[in-house]
């Protein structure tokens, strides 16, 4: 954002705050000049010094991924754990040898995906437990090596970032259709080992569901499974790779199943009264088997702040709807879900029913749907833009069953708003749906409150953590697509069962006897 | 079947076989009186005695599955590896009891499901490394304990037999529509153990899909997942006991997601002269977002055998389409359907295309698709029939990806082609789709051959063992939904990535430190 943006921004929310916002100014661009950081206390052998970097604007950059912590850390430009090295393997040889150095040197090896991890996922201290850090950025390892049009699936480099790994599917009309939130910033590898989630609201929910094979490199031998559209052989090896989150193996390429690129597309906004018949609604859709691609619920709020969309009753609710197709007509999908808000109460207000075929990509892109899903791309930017303000912009989010979502949306804004104005003296919380299943959906949930200059973390820690417990205490999961790292891996251990956790914690011995892969992390 | 039925079943084949099936001759009904078993070796503490069985009758019901070798077995009153003790627990703390004991006098555990394994799964020979078997058997805890209706999914015990769990949700209008060929003689967690496939042919298609969570009782403690629509913490637990086969634990009770009871069904027969023509039409439809609920594909002669439709060409296959919903009509989709199968050339006989809603449940069992269900659940039972005529009887599957499946069916073919003329004189082999993914089908072959009296087990071995060869040869895997057991082990470890398989052993000796759990199995 230019610094007449977050100017406007920042009068914006002191606005809103009212005067717990009033010392609330926008602080300068940051910028790398005069950063200091730590010497590095490894480098690398001759053999691997054409692969590495080790100069500080290299070792500031993957220091950090993108959570608010990270953001503020590095506008104050406090570095205190940068990476020794970072690594730029441009082959799986050379992610070979660099694990090879790590674990004959006692280095920590940290896979860094496109560095958007907003938990605490690529910051690693080595205290006394290793010599130094070494984080692998395989950004170099970007191509489509193959693609299979019959089944509609290619292998593909882990380090190609979405934009780059979309441009090089589309002149064969196909695509991957995973558009995380940080889809620009992040890449297929992080996405792998943090089961992202994606574009569909249903059905395909995380890149789990997209993935055909994978081949991890682990300190003790490369793992590569089969090509294969479904399996029952044993438990899946895929799985056990699929959210291992660095600490299991590198992930160096995968089959991925693709789509053909939709023709028929059809959106519409629907506008609910109350939030709770929108849910209710949401519910009924989510077990039609209509499975919708968008199907978002926003509170009054979040329609306002996150799409534009102002015409949403306090205490009511957005749904945004989407459905697209490269076979068929989307229609009488779309009217047969909103059929279904209808008998729920939910409006469509004139010209938000949108469909198009080929001659018309307009569908999805204008109403409610179009503001939201603009909107939902430049929200990250947006969040960089508060936190120079002085706000203390956290997102956080989980999936619940149906019967318990309702005490869950209570507990988790009551306990919020309670810290928040305990601690900051204001703010708010809103929240959204961003994935739907037939028992039960995957809330979100935003705040923004003022922060006080120098307190802002400790702040966002006691948010964090009253978060976080009403989240355990109401039966829903730590992440549902942001993944465990460093920050949420005190509730991490208490949700997983614990002979799951000391099996997790076996494998990953018996692959990493050495406990060099992203410690802390996982298992 | 009756004495009669079989007989008449003996002259068909006879008949089909020529020459080589003239010595083919009906055997007398098998009977348990005259087995002999090997004396118990171990026998319970008298804490498990009131649980556990040591007659003659429950050990020799539980000394094997349901394959083909186990059949031939029990005709011929083999039982050479019976287990000493069957302990049927009534609660979980039995359960952990009865692995207490086992664990303490190095005593194999093997859990049993229904017995309808195919693979080898429930029979295990201790020689010197354990001191004795016991089975155990779930079926008397097959209780539906909790439903929650909004997030329709209910709290189910593993010993819950198919129909049993059925007969406990229909008065609730729900079903877990989970329907494998072995549905009336196999359990919850037996279907959970192996990956079991079911009755969508399309999306749901193993029961990984429809499970919420699950509770298993291991050596070293019970692990209870969180009850969770989706999630991202972490590898999933719950994938790595689906499809551990009762070598990391013994499964008590699961979350499972159900679905409502459908409203509107349609279905259709569709025709091809050529069979590759079919398989194009369906790899479209599994392409098309469609998700019909059936897709099967049968060859000519599979058709014929297992549908009893005469009309396909020679060369040619049927497609078998469904489509089924508690939501809305199905009539446009199963016509999209067939649009795509028409443009491949498929043609549908008048009165093939059957769509209902509630007042006419008659779509889907009239016509070729009627013919096919009826003839799926009768299957089984006619192979035991077959197996008393001397006939070698073998079903095997396995799932590949499109570009790969022409040359897999070619091969495979040709290979079982080979080893029948060699081997048993005559015989054939047959195919169909069990179930379709948009990156590959997965395809089951169904062989018979007339047998040499005494000689059986060998041919038999001949024949797997020259199909599992060439299923790995093609890329494919050794089993999509019938479980890996001791026949597929050797395929098995050969699939798996190695450094997978070393993970999975890790993390088996950190839950079953003693060994005990299905030895030989898995992990």
């Amino acid at each position: 954002m230019t610094d007449e943006q977050v100017a406007s921004l920042c009068g914006a929310v002191r606005d809103r705050f009212g005067p717990a916002g009033d010392h609330l100014e926008p602080a300068p661009a940051p910028a790398l000049a005069g950063v200091e950081l730590r010497p590095p206390r490894v480098s690398p052998p001759d053999s691997l010094t054409s692969l590495c970097r080790g100069d500080i604007y290299e070792r500031a950059l993957h220091a950090y991924g993108r959570s608010y912590r990270d953001v503020v850390r590095a506008y104050r430009r406090e570095f205190p754990h940068p990476p020794d090295v970072v690594a730029y393997p441009t082959r799986e040889s050379e992610v070979v040898d660099v694990l090879d150095w790590c674990a004959g040197a006692n280095i920590a090896a940290v896979p860094f995906g496109g560095g958007s991890s907003v938990v605490g996922g690529v910051e690693y201290d080595p205290g006394d437990a290793h010599a130094g850090v070494c984080v692998l950025d395989l950004t170099a390892m970007d191509r489509v090596l193959e693609i299979d049009r019959s089944s509609r699936a290619a292998r593909i480099q882990a380090g190609a970032l979405g934009p780059v790994l979309e441009d090089q599917l589309r002149p064969h009309g196909l695509t991957l259709r995973h558009f995380p939130q940080s889809f620009e910033v992040s890449t297929l590898g992080g996405w792998l080992a943090t089961r992202s989630g994606g574009h569909f609201a249903t059905l395909y929910t995380h890149i789990d569901d997209l993935t055909e094979s994978m081949r991890v490199v682990t300190p003790t031998g490369i793992s590569e499974s089969r090509r294969l559209p479904g399996s029952g052989a044993g438990p899946s090896p895929d799985r056990m790779f699929l959210g291992s989150e660095g600490a299991l193996g590198v992930i160096t390429e995968a089959w991925m199943r693709l789509q053909d690129r939709p023709r028929w597309k059809g959106s519409a906004g629907v506008r609910f009264s109350e939030f709770a018949t929108a849910v209710d609604a949401v519910r009924v859709l989510s077990q039609s088997g209509l499975f919708p691609t968008n199907c978002r619920l926003l509170d009054a709020t979040e329609a306002l702040i996150s799409a534009g969309v102002g015409d949403v009753p306090a205490g009511g609710a957005l749904v945004v709807l989407g459905f697209e197709s490269a076979d068929h007509p989307v229609a009488e999908l779309l009217d047969r879900a909103l059929e279904i808000t209808a008998a729920h109460g939910g409006v469509v207000p004139e010209g938000e029913r949108k469909l198009s075929d080929e001659g018309d990509p307009s569908a999805g892109r204008e109403g409610a749907a179009g503001a939201w899903r603009g909107s939902f791309i430049r929200a990250p930017y947006t969040r960089d833009g508060l936190v120079r303000c002085g706000v203390i912009a956290e997102t956080f989010e989980t999936a619940v069953t149906w019967d318990r979502f309702s005490e869950l949306h209570a507990t988790v804004t009551e306990t919020v708003d309670g810290v928040l104005s305990k601690v900051c003296g204001g703010g708010w919380i809103t929240c959204r749906f961003t994935h739907v299943y037939p028992d039960g959906p995957a809330p979100y949930f935003s705040v923004l409150a003022p922060g006080r200059p120098g307190d802002e973390l400790a702040m966002w820690a006691d948010v964090k953590q009253a978060a976080s417990e009403a989240l355990l205490a109401a039966g829903a999961t730590i992440t549902h697509h942001h993944a465990v790292g460093r920050d949420h891996d005190p509730w991490y251990r208490r949700q997983r069962p614990e002979p799951f956790g000391r099996a997790l914690a076996a494998a990953k011995a018996a692959l990493d006897p050495a406990g060099i892969l992203n410690p802390g992390v996982i298992a």
